[in-house]
Order: structure tokens, then C-alpha cells, then sequence
């Protein structure tokens, strides 16, 4: 099944309209293009409703947002939804401070998403209103683990449900959920949180993903994050005793350019709850 | 002549004022410094102005305009202009959105423009009105080919007459192109177009050769045009069965770095028509 | 010494709070990373005055400022003072245009910060209204040689106790400074000045090193510079004749990652003055 969903973003090449940090901007467009997509970025909202109508989805990452940029994810966001454009949302440090909290809450009820990828910490600010995000990453007390999976499952799926949403939840094991069915997935790397933006290239990636594959949101989104992490896999098999993280992160955009559908079927490592 | 032109950027290190987007601004600073350059960035319209004189040439990107960048891209513009310093434009998807093509052509009467470096799709934009801009790619239908080459460089060069600008069109076939007399340049590989901003990078080296070679502005954007297309070619040469896209950008920035002007003047691969 | 200060930079993982220009931004993330640190960017006044309370230190870097992110240097700023969390400048640019400079003499009078990280003549377009800024890179007359090293380190140790910073200016040769005492550092590479944003990264390194040091900032802030510059070191013991500035930059951070405490006290080299 990936292999096909993988099979129609090489084939389709999917322009994506991406409202994204400038922190890691760079790379998201680069992982784009290494996927097989296409990417463009406009964040002037004038700009970026007519950017995200010639495009086929729409990334939206708060980052490192702003006065002008909100504005332009609120427009772009609705453009899309009229559209009937793919939409994802990355949270960036939603829990971390009340203007990217409350952004994120208002963008919910605005804008319609397809997916919501983050990690497990701004899930819960998202969620319960809880979740101590340590910055923009997860904090060590919210972490997924074998034991506390199916909890995590189930909030997934009933945040799922009540949102029409499919969440994708990222760490040490991946959630990926609708309101009915959960991939449990495994595969990736520790030394993958030590690059910065990994997360922010998947949401971009999963963007392009699910705009590839319209009727299959919840299989495409699993397709993306099973395909970043076996590309975090498959880099950190290069490495040598000298490779840090900065080539790590070259040799993990490497992995995606060089990816077939066939080696992200054989490779992708999950289960379905 | 490519070798005197290209030691002449080595030997006098001009210094660039770069207002660009956000998501190649890195490679297009690292491609300055690999030949021989120095950049600045500065997008504040009070700033902009400043630091534009002490530099020695200017490249505006319009990439990711926005309403406090446009202003600065004006101002800096037509100080360049008063001070006699070279000005290049990148107009990244003009033809793609209405803010960015009337910026672009805004720019076209308001500054006076040594070199403009697109794609096909964006000069046809700004050249005939028309041209199915992709995002920030050419589209297919645009495409320079054996067949339509003629037509294209006389377009280029009746554009470059009328606007007493060179014209850089860069693509499979490259043109470059004043009004008399016009580089067909067949430097690069395709694959460059896999990695974000060689486009961007190659706007920002132009400035630097211009700069450098201010008499000739022609033979110094061909020049540039070729150097970035060699360098496509020798990083090829060095890639392996694991590198793709992210480390082929460093290797392209690494070849500048290590581009001899006698190396440029034997691998420039040009015709003039 | 630095052993025990770099260790703790890897035990404590300081979460550092990043205003800092888009051109070198992502380098300053992966960087930090790569020290034991966690970055986080927020640039919207608003939003970083909360973001910075979240974390342990912040590093202000005028790089690119503007209308919107010059408000969020001096309200996170003044409330990282209020929570006693170290603070670092990189004033970027200082003496290369008005608005750098007074923003960057304005920050000095209303923040009180840990550590001034710069070139030699930023430098002395704060301590002197003078210096000859060659837009972000020191210009040739002010250059730090063994000829005028004594004076430099008095003219360092007098501004550092009037303004009771730490002050590291860094060139072929580092001066790190406070009052009573010099570190005269000879680690580094001069290929180091072919990369855009060593001297970013060398500001939110040791914003990392002195907020996991509270207690020793001269030392900590010296010890960042020996590590960067030794990084520099190593990394250039690894380059091919194929490899440029953009292969260098991804070994240094690489070379940081790998780097343990010992072998920073061991390859160190500085004597004090």
C-alpha cells in the first residue's frame, strides 16, 4: 500500500505552498523536492491566498510566527479549505507560550486540517489543554512508551474523531490515527532529534504525501512518517566516526531523494491498532 | 576572457547586499563567499539603504516578499542606482501571483536593473505578460529547446534592448543575452533543479561578477552563468550512489570554492549567436 | 577547567533562546544541538518574552533586525535580566550602518548582558565610536595581530569593566575578557571566514556555554571559543581536495557533536593574560 501512495507523489509532484519557520525552511523545501514534490513559500497574506490556490496543499508550521505571517496562515488556510486543498498543521511549541497556543487553537477552529503532525507535547496542549512542552520539543515526562501506548492511541483517536482530523503523533514510536484506526510505527532514529527541523521536514513531507493521495489522509500521513524515519534509518547506516548531526541531516534528505515506493514498503515497520 | 573575469571577482572580493528570501539566503551567502565574494544582508528599508552603499552591488530577490521587504527593495534599489553600483533581479514567481509580478515589473520602472536572472516562465512573465509560471518553476510548455532556441534569444534580446538590462534565462539551455548579442550556454545538469535556490545562488553570484567586471556586464553574467553550470557538473562527478540532493548542494558550493578562472575558461560550454 | 564547563553543557542541555538573523539561523540550531543545547526561536515580541522565560539563556544577534524583531531584542532582554538568565549580544554589523550601531548601543545601555560576542571592529564601534566595519566581516586595519594584541586586550578588559560584560572578540586571534583577565586564544582555522555564520554559531554556542556555567562566565564563554575554534580545526583535518566552505561548515558541526570535554581541554590553546 505505501508503495503506491509513495508512487503517486514521485508521480504527481505536488506543488506545496508551505507557511513554515525560517529556521528550518530550507530544508523543508529540500525534502520536498527529494520526495518528489515541489515546494514554493509565501507568508504575506496577500501573497500567500493566491500562492496557495496554484498549489495543491498547504503546510502550515508556527514556528517562528509573527503579526503578519498569523494573518497569512488564517487566509491561506481558509483559500485552501474552499479549495478542497490538503491542509496540515505543525504546532510548533503550541503549549510553550500562549501566543502559539492560542494561534493553534484558533487556527483549529478556523481552518479545516487534514492532518495535525507534532510531537506529543504540543498534541496535549492541543488536546487537553495540558502537555509540558520543553521549548519545541517534547517533554521527557509526556514521552510514548510501550506501556503508556494504548492510552496515547486512544486520545489520539477520539481527538481524531472530534476533530475529522488525522493525527500524527512523533517520537520514540509514531502515532499515526483517524477516529477509527491507529499506525503504531517504529521506525527512525534517536539521533534524528539531535538535527534540527526533522520534524518540521516531516509535516512538509506529509503534506505532500496526502495531497498525492486525497482519499487516503490517514495511510499517506503513516506512509510520510514511516518514509522519514526509515530515511533517519538508512542515513544513520552512512555515518562514519567523524559524522555529526549537520551531515546526518544531509544524508537523511540524501535517503528521501534516493527512496523508491518499493524500499519504503519493505522498510516501513508498523502495526495497526 | 571567462578567466580574467572570474579572477577579477577572486582578486577585488566585492562585497554583495543581498535582499532575499529566507529559504536559499544561506547557500546564496555560502556561494558568495566560495567565489571570492562577501555578503551582507539587510531588508529593513532604513538599513537596506545604509548598507547598500557601503557594497559594491545589489541583488534583489523577491522569493518571499513582503510588505516591509518590498519598500526596502525600492529604496536600496535606487540608491544602488545613484551610486552607479550593478543591481540584478531575481524575480522568483513572477507570472505565479499578482503581488509578485506587479513587484516585479514595479521594480522594472523604478530601478534601473543591470542583469535580470529567472527562468523562462518568469521573463516571459515580465517580458509578454504571459508564461504559465509553476511555483517558482518554469513550466514544461516554456521549455527552451534546440527548436525554439532562435525564437527565445530573439525575445531575450529585444527585451534587453528595450530595457537596456541583460537577460539571464537559465533552464536546460541557458541564454544570456543583451541587446546585440546573446550567450547560448549549454553548462548544468538536470539535476540541479532538485535542490532548492541553485536559481537563487546563481542571482547572487551574477551580482558578484558584475560587480567585479563592471564594463562588462554581459560577458561577466555569461560568465557567472557558466561557472554555476560547470560547478553543477563537477559536484555531479563527485556524487555516489548514497548522496542526493542536500549533499549534491554542498558539493556544488564546495566546487566554487575550488573553481579555478582557468578551470571556468576550459569548462564554459557557449555559443554566442 | 573547560572539561568540567563543557560537561556541563552536556549534563544540563540549557535551552537557549535564539533572536538571530534568517541568513545563518539554522546553523545557530544545529550547532547548539550539537553542543549538548536545545535551541528555540521566537521573534515576535509577544512571544519571545514568554519563550524566553521558558529557557535558561538568550542570544541576541542583530544580524538582520528589523521594526518588528528590534522590539523583541530589548523586551526579552530586560526580562531575561529580571529572571537572571545569562545574555549574549552578537551585534552584527555594528558600525556598518545607524541603525546597527544604535540599536546595538541601545541594547548596552538597557540590557544588561553576560557576554559581548564579535569581530574586532564591531568591537570598537561600541567601545570606541570608531572601527572600520567592512560589512560583517572585520575590516583588514583593525585585524588583531601579535604586534597589537596587548593593546587590544586592555582596550577589552576596560570596556568589560565598565560595562561588566564578558567580551570576546574573535579573529586570528580570540580575546576573551573581563575586567582583570584575558584568554588570548590561537584555536581556529582562518577557512573559517569562508563560511557565513561561524560567528553566529560562536554567539549561541556560548550562550549555551555560560548559562550552563552561571557561576564562571569569563571561563565558559573562553571555553566556547576554543571549542568552536578547535572544531574548526578538526573539521579542516578532514577535508579533501574536493571539499569547499560548504562541506567545512557541516564538518565543524560535526565536529562538535563528536567533540568529548577531554579532548576540549586537551586541544585548547590559549594562554592568559
Amino acid at each position: 500500500m505505501f508503495e503506491q501512495i509513495f508512487e503517486n507523489v514521485r508521480q504527481k509532484s505536488p506543488l506545496i505552498h508551505n507557511i513554515t519557520n525560517y529556521v528550518t525552511v530550507n530544508d523543508c523545501a529540500n525534502i520536498l523536492l527529494a520526495c518528489g514534490g515541489s515546494p514554493i513559500m509565501a507568508d504575506e497574506p496577500e501573497d500567500a491566498v493566491e500562492i496557495t490556490a496554484l498549489c495543491g496543499g498547504l503546510n502550515i508550521n508556527i514556528g517562528t510566527l509573527n503579526q503578519r505571517t498569523i494573518p497569512a496562515m488564517f487566509v491561506a488556510g481558509k483559500r485552501a479549505n474552499e479549495l478542497g486543498h490538503p491542509v496540515v498543521l505543525d504546532p510548533v511549541g503550541a503549549g510553550a507560550s500562549t501566543l502559539r497556543t492560542v494561534t493553534a487553537i484558533r487556527l483549529l477552529k478556523e481552518v479545516t486540517f487534514t492532518v495535525i503532525r507534532s510531537n506529543i507535547s504540543e498534541f496535549k496542549a492541543l488536546a487537553l489543554g495540558s502537555g509540558a512542552t520543553k521549548g519545541v520539543d517534547a517533554d521527557a515526562a509526556d514521552k510514548v512508551t510501550e506501556e503508556n501506548l494504548d492510552g496515547t492511541v486512544t486520545l489520539a483517536k477520539d481527538f481524531a474523531r472530534r476533530t475529522g482530523t488525522v493525527i500524527a503523533i512523533t517520537g520514540a514510536i509514531d502515532i499515526v490515527a483517524d477516529g477509527k484506526q491507529a499506525f503504531c510505527i517504529r521506525n527512525g532514529r534517536p539521533e534524528m532529534s539531535a538535527i534540527t527541523g526533522t520534524g518540521c521536514q516531516l509535516s512538509a513531507l506529509t503534506t505532500a504525501f496526502v495531497t498525492a493521495n486525497p482519499d487516503r489522509p490517514l495511510e499517506a500521513a503513516a506512509a510520510a512518517v514511516c518514509a522519514m524515519g526509515l530515511c533517519g534509518e538508512l542515513a544513520y547506516n552512512r555515518m562514519t566516526a567523524l559524522d555529526g548531526n549537520s551531515s546526518y541531516r544531509n544524508y537523511i534528505i540524501d535517503a528521501m531523494y534516493r527512496l523508491t515506493p518499493a524500499a519504503l514498503e519493505r522498510g516501513a515497520s508498523y502495526e495497526v491498532r
